[in-house]
């Protein structure tokens, strides 16, 4: 098979990066085209990136010259690490010229007719897109990934969701600094530290998790009846956000019953027909002390859900611990997943 | 004044050296007793302390000779250090023996006719006294200092209960290494990771706040009638303990109404005459990213409460932040605050 | 006694916040000027200030209105936390119009006839004010400080210099991410790791002490005749630098000898005089793990050296470790002192 | 092929883990038996042991048998991760019943008839086995690994030695905590820290290279005519030992010829033989800010020096640093290739 070139917008900052190294070596995909700011531009990648990954830049893309972040790319595909603001004037200016953007961003995450996904989750989403193309008038499209701390949390309560209607949650989290890009963090705020603030974050997860259990309607996906609440704290590890969720669950399961439903959950069909899909997806761990960042973060090359602590909680119904890798799993590996999902499904 | 003899039980551990530092230059108390293990009774305590703290020694203790943790010391005041399971053999022994227990052990925290203090919350407790010396036939008594993690979140929980009585909550904790003690937690166990498991520290964040919050019955303390669910997790922090709580309020006020009555709260006037009590108790922090461990929790010598954050509650009603310093307000300045409040009450 | 006066240059960076901290309640100085950046000017100093030190923002202080960095202040002594680019500009503006610069910058530290001062090493060389402003033209002057990674060391070189004639030294350092201001260090850089590079501090820790231990010649210092090799490491510490340094003595003193020469020690007369010199200016420590950043840095309020380690050099002669605190001794601290000595020489 | 059958003695502590671990699938052998204390004797080892490890336990060993750790398992070839006390004890009783002990313990490291073995370093030194053999009248024999710290400065020093004659060396040492074993290092002790003192290791790392470096006499090992001056330091910092090394070398090469001879380095040929050699042995790396524990401990597979920072020292002659990963190259790994070394050259 002829792999299909692609696109990375915003290809030198830490998740572009990301981007670079995860799509090296992909079965379909074969990144041909990096963009980047005016200081990059016209340059060779591996001259202007301050490459801030263990690994070495992938030889094929260490040699590409960095072009402006304009629709006349000469790939069908784009995976945009653009920063929320760039991404918000850019990606729909890409998706109206015909490019597939499949979008690591913010901006469009709860635009109404672009689907959130997780292909694990809510492969059936993508319906959107043609609505998406008719009442925007583009050729091409957007689909966006979560937020990595929602992304964090989202699939034990899709379980529960399923299986005992959740009705609401008590979210906090605990979030790797690798979160924050590059800079990011300064090491003086964080360390022997904990800053329970991240801009933005608490309503995202109040948010997201709604779209991403909701149902597709009519040119836009119905929210799922639920309400949460998030407190968000930015903790000083390097990769791995923890959230701590209390759930009230309709249907009421014994703690048996809900780790059950965890324990025999497997994912939608389709996955088996993604390259990147992890063996294990959710990964349920019984010990009381785990999820841990360090001891869980890279399990499944970082795309696996580990879950634990499932107990009974005294005020509302149900509390779990959920970890993901959030640069991989919670963000540009998740992102290649959407990529694959679309070619399987004939979007790309 | 003639000063106040006291002992120091379990004198070479970590909260043990806190009690040693904390006491010296007292203007009431005077630690002129230390005990220790089988390793070091009989030597001078600088000779067989691994000092972990700062400072130096206080020259007064430095060269007490280490005793054996037998009732025979030659005060009328120990304050315990003692771990868990000494001091559920030991302290009512001293108790029964004539001596004053001022314990910041958790053997007998929840025992009904025992006292769990913190002169702020509950000073009336002390009544309680008066029925365990008579029930037990004990010549002396035992109170007791709450769980650190309680301690950081209990004060709010307090002032909300009093004026819009709290039915729930439910607490995430994000807690300092300090509060494992000496060696106490691995590095290789905490740097760039969390642990979200502390031994019973759960069940003391749902049990002890319903005690300190509750009222003197006969012969012991009616809980106050409250359901409470709690994660605890150990963060890469030296000093100073997070809790995240949401919770439900009958009289469901309004956030201004929430943060004005944190505002105006004041605590007892006995508190007044305690010579260590903080010019400010409560600070209540209204920056978005506060409390911090690092810039709140010295704040008044390490005995202020710093609270933030407070927000409604979509699942619940109301959401707060609070921090305290988990080895002083936490641990050994709260014993002695609570020694303070006894000798002002007549009991010493 | 009237308080003097004084600005400091650059005072809502982290260097110039704590020169606002530190001259908060000085005997003999009042902060009533403070500049910024054009972002700045005409504010309030509380208002636009990013704190990041735990204490609040002095009350004085706190309303002053940010003037801009120019020779026009109202007072005659200004501390300058410029940037280095910056502080080459301004200072010397500042210098001709008659102002005492006091300065933490680097950029005149090696101008010859500018003194590179730390009062317990060099308080005589204050002579070359007399040079530099007649060379210069100017009607005021410059002293300058040290970087805080040669402060850090360069006491018990002074130390074994004056007693057994200290020929060479190799020098390896383990600095504090404070060294860096604010944001400075990105957390994702120093996080469970080590940079080995810090621009420009080997060619400093190379020079600045041969200048320190230098001899006051005919209007400028002659440099100490010793061979330095360094090398500096940014290491996830918050504060403290530690120097790892072996030496070559000419007169090869044995062990004893050379612990003798420090703890027998004593400051220059005129330190006595100075309202901040600390009770202990060199703490030698026995203890084979010492010093440490933690349990040291904050000796006698972070102007104490604290040295270690003396042990025999297989290569060389002799080995130690020193550490001090690098934004206090080793920065803002260290510049009061410095100002405080021109106050008694009568320079201000 | 069929594989060896090999133990691994104390397999229950963190570097018998690391046996463990890096053992599973090795193409040569495999491991069969394991030792461990009293604890967990006649127990699953599964069952007994406290994985820290974020992979799992390798399924073939995870239901193994512990074993006490006496000479009578069912194996040619035991790996020794045992505690140095035990292994002064044990390893001679498995040489003399005819195992080959290839020891990670410091027990026999400077013992002058066992051989300290790296094969990139010193594969001749086997020679010593007979003589071992017969002089102890032993059927099997001991091999030992140098001590991690010794091992992440030694091949540079070796490459310019053979190069340009090394006569003296002062090194510093920043080192991980995973080096001390679990529990180790207290996070109390190491958090915003840095601890100057790690018992034995000055010496290791003044006497160790000299034994690597050394040629093969009577006997014996002369040790290599050099003087060396160690500083070893705790940092806070997961995995990766870094050293700060200056060099005095008779034939005063010029960076350009010291780089050149890094560069052109390659190990000896029978090294393309062993199975678990990495591709590149010595990374020199350009930049200024390399090497970097976390961004250079896992160049391949952990098994790769990274040098960087060749300078000239104005004191010596020659500096740079040098890192490697201390429990794979540092420890384990390199056991591991010790023992295929003697696989080749017919020794077991």
């Amino acid at each position: 098979m002829r792999k299909i070139s692609v696109g990375v917008l915003g290809a030198t900052g830490a998740v572009g990066q990301r981007f670079v190294q995860l799509l090296a070596g992909h079965p379909w995909f074969e990144v041909t085209a990096v963009t980047g700011s005016d200081r990059t531009v016209g340059s060779r990648y591996a001259d202007k990136v301050n490459w801030i990954l263990p690994a070495a830049i992938p030889a094929g893309v260490a040699d590409l010259v960095v072009q402006p972040t304009q629709p006349n790319l000469d790939v069908p595909v784009v995976f945009s690490a653009l920063p929320s603001k760039q991404a918000a004037e850019w990606e729909p200016q890409f998706a109206a010229a015909g490019y597939a953007v499949v979008t690591n961003a913010s901006a469009h995450r709860m635009t109404s007719d672009v689907p959130l996904l997780i292909p694990e989750i809510n492969p059936d989403h993508t319906a959107l897109i043609a609505h998406q193309k008719i009442a925007r008038g583009w050729a091409g499209f957007i689909v966006a990934s979560p937020n990595c701390s929602t992304t964090s949390i989202v699939l034990p309560m899709k379980v529960w969701h399923d299986a005992f209607n959740l009705e609401a949650g008590v979210i906090t989290t605990l979030q790797a600094i690798s979160g924050a890009g590059y800079p990011g963090v300064a090491s003086l705020s964080i360390l022997d530290n904990i800053v329970p603030h991240i801009g933005g974050e608490d309503e995202k997860l109040e948010q997201e998790p709604r779209k991403l259990l909701g149902t597709v309607g009519e040119g836009e996906i119905a929210l799922a009846d639920m309400r949460l609440s998030a407190q968000a704290n930015r903790v000083p590890v390097m990769d791995g956000h923890i959230g701590s969720v209390s759930v009230k669950l309709s249907l009421s399961p014994s703690v048996t019953e809900a780790i059950h439903a965890l324990e025999t959950w497997s994912p939608p069909e389709i996955c088996a027909e993604l390259p990147s899909s992890p063996g294990r997806v959710l990964i349920y761990h019984p010990d009381p002390d785990r999820p841990q960042p360090r001891l869980d973060r890279d399990a499944e090359n970082g795309l696996a859900w580990t879950v634990g602590k499932v107990r009974a909680c005294p005020v509302l119904d149900m509390r779990f611990l959920a970890l993901t890798h959030n640069t991989l799993r919670g963000a540009a590996s998740g992102s290649i997943l959407n990529a694959e999902l679309l070619a399987v499904q004939g979007y790309i």
